[in-house]
């Protein structure tokens, strides 16, 4: 059988690809990404067995993508961390997304069992 | 020549066929949408010559679309009022989404030439 | 420390979150649908891990979802069937999207270990 | 009132906006972008009044754009050139999607009314 662990992994992984390839693209700019950060994270904590969602888009890391005269960037994983909370069967899963050798990673940062045991 | 009243058109159909096609498909529940709502309007208001935009989701179709115990609906047409203002070459463009016979219908209100001229 | 089992999961779900919010909301008709099949796969492939992608659009179903004069509908989980295998660190990850009690949900079929024992 | 010009203008705004916010963020590599190319026509020649597309993604470009180890990229605007072809009441409508100062832009090439006038 598929055990508990696994599938709270499965569904962490589903969690950031969804949030990643829904929103990827999105025209953003300092004054629209609160508003977007906002909404990528309530958005996807619909999904089920995901508890919390946090998203920070790097204002910085956007005007430098700022490429053109419009005055705006698309977003991809280079401007944002996230970072999120899933929920399953009494494990917890904690994962991040982060830029390594300057590419974006989704991460698997911890698998927790109810009974507290730390695997991670 | 293309005409600067021809060119507002084009681009507020861009930025109807943007805002559609980057959020359809995202989670969305009552305590979501308020949040859904102000990105999607400060996102394709990053876009040139996007004046103004309003996002109104709608709760009650919302509820009646969420088909599963998992307490949220997918984003559609169906579920939103999009009103748009473009300007370009002094030429304003209204555009509106709304249903039409059980449809949601991306429509061209109105071209203003801004020597006040109603055009529609 | 995380297994590479639950590694291999979290791989897992990310394409399966990835392919589904990536091309929900395409418009898609019977005429359509080998080239969406097709460039679905091969897209979602390109990611780590994927060993093998299969994406298999109902058209009777489409055909039922085409509900206006313009003869196409959006793409949605109940209007395909989706299997992947991915593959990480040893382990084989064999997951599909199908529909149950009427809405299409993403499973976790099968996690093998290289050493061929079958734990689902 | 809105002219069929204006209109089939709007509707041409459309088809891009909505192309390329459906597809932007795909993985894509060599290998899988001809069937991504014809997906996409495909996808959006369902639109109405939409009588043409044509996606050329340049493998140059995608090959350039490939940032790390796992050998794809996220498909931009940079990495291809799409043409349109649109109709609405007599009037059709040519776009273009290509590169001008190094950034994507969406060009309104030629508004032709069906008397065979040549209007750009």
């Amino acid at each position: 059988m598929v055990t508990d662990p696994q599938r709270a992994c499965f569904e962490a992984g589903i969690k950031f690809g969804s949030l990643y390839h829904q929103f990827a693209g999105t025209p953003v700019s300092p004054d629209s990404a609160r508003s977007l950060e906002r909404a990528m994270a309530e958005a996807i904590e619909n999904q089920p067995y995901c508890e919390s969602v946090t998203v920070r888009i790097d204002d910085d890391a956007v005007v430098e993508a700022i490429d053109h005269e419009n005055g705006y960037a698309e977003l991809t994983g280079r401007l944002m961390d996230v970072e999120m909370r899933i929920e399953y069967g009494g494990v917890a899963v904690r994962t991040r997304m982060e830029m390594e050798d300057g590419y974006p990673l989704m991460k698997l940062v911890g698998v927790d069992d109810d009974d507290g045991s730390e695997t991670a």
